[in-house]
């Protein structure tokens, strides 16, 4: 450090404006034009084919350089412990998208393959997410309403559900919604338009899978509660919910809350042990799978649904659906919902693909994964699944216990395939809110995102505030509309920052040329007679007049004030003159014609008096050296408002100079008609202190030429009354 | 020039970096807080109170300022000029707005009065705006719309409209729309919101006055042809509308059409000799009123109504109207709308008020302006007016005709309540296709707006898009609507503009301090093995993964690679130092306990060929410099980002130093969490200049360092090895 101080820094230059810059180090001509760079884009040659190829189907490029030596033990024991994970999870997730569980088998099946052919994530486990499943399970009961499908039972003499036909209809629904948002990301993807994600900033993406928590939360509640309360769709049917369930309470069946608490406790504590013992354990025990199998075994035993009340999955049919045509007719009623899906679907799995490749070194590629996961929907979708993400949870596993490609995934389908074909059956008598507790306690790590509130207090209000707007607006607008509104506000934010940025005026620290706000710090200096004004943000419309205004007001000038005052003298010069050529009428008529040239004693005093006044307050500074180097770029307001600046200030006699304009703020001075005959490059200056230097040394200088100025008016003007004479 | 040139800049100074620039410079700690700041803002006293109703209520501050000698006679004939002017617009307006004519009478003169009081422009004229009344236009006939006031006459025995009964309804919706608009005005400028009118930025305000202007015509072509089209509301209304009066044009009224064509033809002549003769001639010829008054003449005695079926004007009531209390009950209804037709009638008025006040050396307050128009149009709405702004026509013709003061609209505003009280009945035959004429010429000024598009086109293509989107949506989804979407899209340009920045390598012009785009000059050149880089924008979530990879890209490191590389290498070596020490063990064994301590010459081999493996590739540059200095905040994604780079880069031996931060950068670094043990101040730099010195200084240095380094790595290993035998 005190070896660094030693370096020293020290140059010897001529002072620099703009013009001069570009003469020195000889601006280029833009080199290739607009035509050329589409010409560029759309050039087909056989490489670029096959990488494209390539790119499009990575697998074909992996797969053969899979070592089967360094990959395959990892992959095989990560795959069967994911598969494991996905049973009970799609089952669960199934009870969120208001489907028959068994889809959410399908559902971690399917799409699992496509993406192993198409994906680039090494270690994501794509299949189903709480928070898609809730997007889902909204679509379907709106569209899809149990009122829709109320028979009347001719044996309890009551209008009862007809359960298989709105089971029928909602999946229609799932699965129209699911292929149409897989086409929305394949279209998205092809026009490359992966970028959207980066809307989707952290603390956006944080507070809203915390605010979807809670409505998967609420969606639960039914389950752990043995209760049917109405369901509500729109804005604030959160709220609703939460009190139509405060009313159904008393109405608890007592053996479906007993089988709830019961599990949860037991997976908490198994969750406990796990991470107490994860260091011993190779693969973690699969406490779900466990805890699944011991309440199917207990409710088959007990008969949990005849003897107590409590809803079971029911029936699972074996073996797999054949293909069928989503329902396009249902397309018109559910567009919005698949955009919100899309985007939500593909931002999760594209930030935990990114954060896994960032730890191991590879790359995932933001549209190949848009259209991976489009294609995973899509014909997931022909196989009646619903959209598909990746889960957090599941991802981690496969991370830990040493899944290294995709190809652990293969393998978890398989798994699940497997059991879809022969097992599933078994799983008839499971108490719903066993999967219900297991949706619970998996919640656990995006309820800890509670935390980041405190955490963004401290390191940046603006992204706390975007965090906790989102979660707000989440919760009461449900995940879909709450999700546009939420892009929306954190795109204000960016506005409100640049709109309301710091004004400050700079001083010289002592000896250097560096130039700090004054009231940062103490021992910055004014250099005497010349303002150094600089905005924190980009110049454009949205704060083009508050720049005016703050300049005004930090650097004590009354632009107005002065410049009225200025007319008035003016304004009474003329009177005076008039005057004065009146006078010297009638003494030239006096004088009988003879017109000497040389006003007279009295005249020469009246416009020394004149002159006095007219001098610019010695109280007022010489120059104003505007710091633009934190403007990103001008718009047509921006410029004008530079252009009134240099104007108004030099019509009182103050000279205004730019300093440190990027390359592409000169641009947009130039063809936003700054320059002109006056005004050249000669204004912009490379660094504040060419500036200072320059008005510095222009400063006694331009105090001679204004003297000039004035006698050359002031001849003009005698030049003139001689002339109308 | 070549003397301001001879100025030489010349700086000898250590090199800083931001810790040395606080320690010199005494970084202050910030004074006044939060709440001294918001004690300070609630404080009251005296002369703050005063100064404050001063403020409230302007007229009290200037009036008695009033000098009469120099302002009276300008004021007069400006005020009577354009009262003169008012009438005609006024009654055409109020086509527009779809109320009966005597209404824009009143809007012509409580309004203006009020804003005599409160307003704070001398120069612009409050009244009727063709832009306001097409939009309360849209508003009355979607509420009222004439299919509800269907009779059924026994003469003719067919139903008629009940036209009574539709112009009360209509103006009970005009008044409640007006009235909410100013209540919302009020409001605004209460909270001192008159800041929302910089969102307004000029490209958008043309645009939409452009767009407007097409609505105002294609609602005025029905009494131009004497049709009876019907009304389409919601968005592409005025494409039905226009399709409709094409299908019906076959039904046009002869007589009325001569009459329009006639009218037109005359008042473009006489405005052009008007133009003409505007230097001789000391007020412009009252044209409009003249055509009105010509008009009325010829419909009388020729009986156009009775012979040829020409729609006139019709009965005009004597007199005032009472007050009345404006319709609650509609608000509901008409919210949006009056939410649009305040933030319009404010914009439209302040930026006119702007020009002026600019002009003529004063200021306009623009929350002071909101209250005026707020209490305009609130007031104006309980006796029966309709929502004004300010004619730019009307305008221009005040301040040319010598207005000096807002006694001129005073004064215009009792021309006004004349003609009401005593003339106005004598109008009763004028043709509304007279109206709808003068509505035509006097939209010549905003047509003129169109020449926008190709100067935009040369001086600034994204404020280009801006004016043709608002022009289009305006167009499409009738004004109101079309006004919030284009505020949005203007906003969406800014956050386009910040995310998609110019990425470029920066060079320094020789014997200089001076950095530039590689790009754009010919003879600036890179310093050898560093690499400096610069985006021309703020880094924050929208942009942050794009400045990582054009990083990469620029800078020619695939970091991902290169990890991956060491990443392999170091396994390597782990997996060489496991069998070096085998044999060590082995070689122990046979040495019969006997510890050397010294490798032998086998593992040394090893270990250097090990060691010339991980030395960084020596194409790799030693440092990279990123140049903040655009840089107008950071958020917690930002932060995130450089961290990483830091990080990423300094693991494969490239140190990453920061230049040009501002202070709030700095704030938000600290606060971000950017600086801890190892990363200090230190890497941050005042200028680029001075990062890239210290760079060159500390290259040899951190060479021989970094071989310490392995060396300390490897008798660290050895002496774990040692105890672990």
């Amino acid at each position: 450090m005190a070896e660094r101080r030693r370096t020293s820094y020290s140059v010897h230059r001529e002072v620099l404006d703009e013009g001069a810059v570009d003469v020195m180090a000889v601006k280029s001509e833009p080199k290739t034009s607009l035509k050329d760079k589409v010409k560029g884009a759309m050039r087909c040659s056989g490489p670029r084919m096959k990488s494209c190829l390539l790119g499009s189907v990575p697998v074909v490029s992996w797969l053969p350089r899979y070592s089967i030596k360094e990959n395959a033990l990892g992959d095989l024991v990560s795959g069967i412990s994911v598969g494991i994970m996905q049973l009970p999870q799609g089952m669960a997730y199934a009870l969120l998208a208001a489907v028959p569980p068994v889809f959410g088998l399908y559902s971690s099946f399917y799409p699992v393959l496509i993406y192993f052919i198409f994906g680039t994530s090494k270690h994501i486990s794509v299949g189903t997410y709480a928070v898609m499943s809730v997007m889902i399970g909204g679509v379907t009961e709106r569209v899809a309403p149990e009122s829709n499908f109320m028979i009347w039972d001719n044996i309890t003499n009551s209008s009862i559900v007809d359960s298989a036909a709105l089971d029928a209809e909602r999946i229609r629904v799932a699965v129209a919604v699911t292929f149409l948002s897989g086409l929305f990301q394949i279209l998205l993807g092809l026009v490359q338009f992966g970028f959207v994600v980066t809307y989707l900033s952290e603390p956006l993406v944080r507070g809203y899978t915390t605010g979807a928590a809670i409505h998967v939360i609420v969606s639960q509640l039914k389950y752990t509660f043995g209760i049917s309360p109405l369901r509500y769709s729109g804005p604030l049917a959160l709220i609703y919910t939460v009190l139509e369930i405060c009313y159904l309470i008393p109405k608890t069946n007592i053996g479906t809350l007993v089988v709830s608490i019961v599990t949860i406790v037991c997976l908490i504590l198994a969750k406990e042990l796990n991470a107490y013992l994860s260091k011993k354990l190779p693969v973690p025990i699969p406490v779900e799978l466990l805890g699944v199998i011991i309440a199917t075994v207990i409710s088959w035993q007990v008969d949990l649904n005849g003897r107590y009340g409590v809803d079971v999955v029911g029936e699972i049919p074996s073996g797999l659906q054949p293909p069928v045509v989503p329902a396009t007719s249902l397309f018109g009623q559910v567009i919005g919902d698949a955009f919100a899906l899309a985007v939500v679907g593909y931002g999760i799995a594209i930030s935990l693909g990114r954060i896994f490749a960032l730890k191991y070194g590879y790359k995932v590629d933001s549209n190949q994964e848009l259209i991976a996961l489009g294609l995973s929907n899509s014909f997931g979708a022909i196989f009646q699944c619903f959209a598909v993400s990746c889960s957090m949870s599941r991802s981690l596993v496969q991370e830990s216990t040493g899944g290294r490609t995709q190809v652990a995934g293969a393998l978890s389908a398989i798994v699940i395939l497997f059991i879809t074909l022969w097992i599933g059956r078994l799983f008839e008598d499971l108490p719903k809110a066993v999967l219900a507790a297991i949706i619970f306690v998996n919640l656990h790590g995006i309820m800890k995102q509670f935390l980041d509130v405190p955490a963004l207090w401290k390191s940046n209000r603006v992204d706390m505030l975007v965090w906790v707007v989102t979660f707000i607006l989440t919760v009461l607008l449900n995940p879909d509309l709450g999700l546009a509104a939420a892009i929306g506000f954190s795109m204000l934010t960016v506005i409100f920052r640049t709109q309301l940025p710091k004004y400050s005026l700079l001083g010289q620290i002592p000896n250097t040329d560096i130039y700090k706000p004054v009231e940062d710090y103490d021992q910055v200096r004014h250099i005497p007679g010349i303002v150094i004004f600089r905005s924190s943000a980009t110049l454009y419309f949205a704060n083009a007049e508050m720049y005016q205004d703050a300049l005004g007001e930090k650097s004590g000038i009354d632009i107005t004030k002065v410049l009225s005052a200025k007319k008035k003298l003016e304004a009474k010069r003329k009177r005076q003159e008039k005057k004065a050529a009146k006078k010297a009428k009638k003494e030239l008529q006096k004088n009988g014609g003879h017109m000497t040239g040389e006003p007279n004693m009295e005249q020469q005093k009246d416009i020394a008096i004149i002159e006095m006044e007219f001098e610019p307050d010695p109280s007022l500074p010489r120059a104003i050296v505007l710091d633009l180097s934190p403007v990103n770029f001008l718009d047509t307001v921006g410029v004008k408002t530079l252009k009134s600046i240099r104007k108004d200030y030099g019509e009182i006699g103050i000279e205004v100079v730019l300093a440190g304009c990027q390359t592409g703020v000169v641009d947009n001075l130039q063809k936003g008609g700054f320059f002109n005959d006056k005004v050249t490059k000669s204004c912009l200056f490379a660094t504040v202190h060419d500036a200072v230097l320059h008005c510095q040394a222009a400063k006694t200088k331009s105090r001679r030429d204004d003297e000039t100025e004035y006698i050359t008016l002031d001849s003009d003007q005698e030049e003139i009354k001689a002339t109308h004479f």
